[in-house]
């Protein structure tokens, strides 16, 4: 009940969270950022029932991030492409990824895998900055207000 | 079992993921990241029970992202103090703040609430970027490896 009164809220905050905040969901995005189109895929790679993946990705397609197209008629099998909007959720899940890799792991290791650019092969590090000064968030400046 | 499991992984989304993917915890966090430090005030804030707001506040103090300090004796009264740690965890409540902005409000309006400099009155608005090139992130150049 709370869950669907906070949808409407103001928050963008509250919005995304209800959308993410199924333990797989964002799980799910990040083998489809990296390729995985499938269902079979999916399940496989994911160690998840077909039933929770079915029902995180009717929520993504219900909230446009992904679109299901068939490519197999029989059996008939789908796949899952992100939308201009899933893609735009990688700014998310990698903002994700550098917390992890930073806060979650045993230094000086850090966690096994790293996100690397494909021609150079040079290390990615996802940074949150404000857009509009290009300097890094600085929590302790900021306020919020209504628009 | 399966959280278990993946809580051990590689990948620094599924921890981020094993402590953020809760409904509640981004907005525990929200509330924290913009003052709030008292419990009674959180429960009034987000109107959640006392009982799921004080499981929640234990999770982000066993995994160090608050620091629990007693304020007053009769009655005991405690409040919560965001550490580095946790405020590291802004960069990624931000990226969820302008993507909800972006996409989960109707347009033009957006969200009703913004994020401003407390000086300037300048609107801040997050963007995920790689440190090391200073430019947006690409999924389509990004993949991935094992360190």
């Amino acid at each position: 009940m709370r869950r669907t009164r906070f949808d409407d809220a103001y928050c963008p905050v509250a919005r995304t969270t209800d959308l993410l905040a199924d333990w797989w969901t964002p799980l799910v995005l990040r083998q489809l950022f990296f390729g995985e189109r499938r269902f079979a895929q999916l399940t496989q790679s994911l160690d998840i029932s077909k039933a929770t993946l079915s029902s995180r990705l009717k929520r993504l397609e219900a909230e446009g991030i992904v679109d299901k197209a068939q490519y197999e008629d029989r059996p008939p099998r789908f796949e899952y492409q992100l939308t201009e909007k899933g893609v735009a959720l990688w700014d998310v899940v990698a903002a994700m990824w550098r917390f992890g890799d930073d806060w979650m792991f045993d230094r000086p290791a850090g966690a096994q895998v790293m996100l690397v650019d494909k021609a150079t092969g040079e290390q990615i590090q996802p940074q949150t900055i404000d857009a509009n000064t290009g300097q890094r968030l600085n929590l302790a400046t900021t306020r919020v207000r209504l628009r």
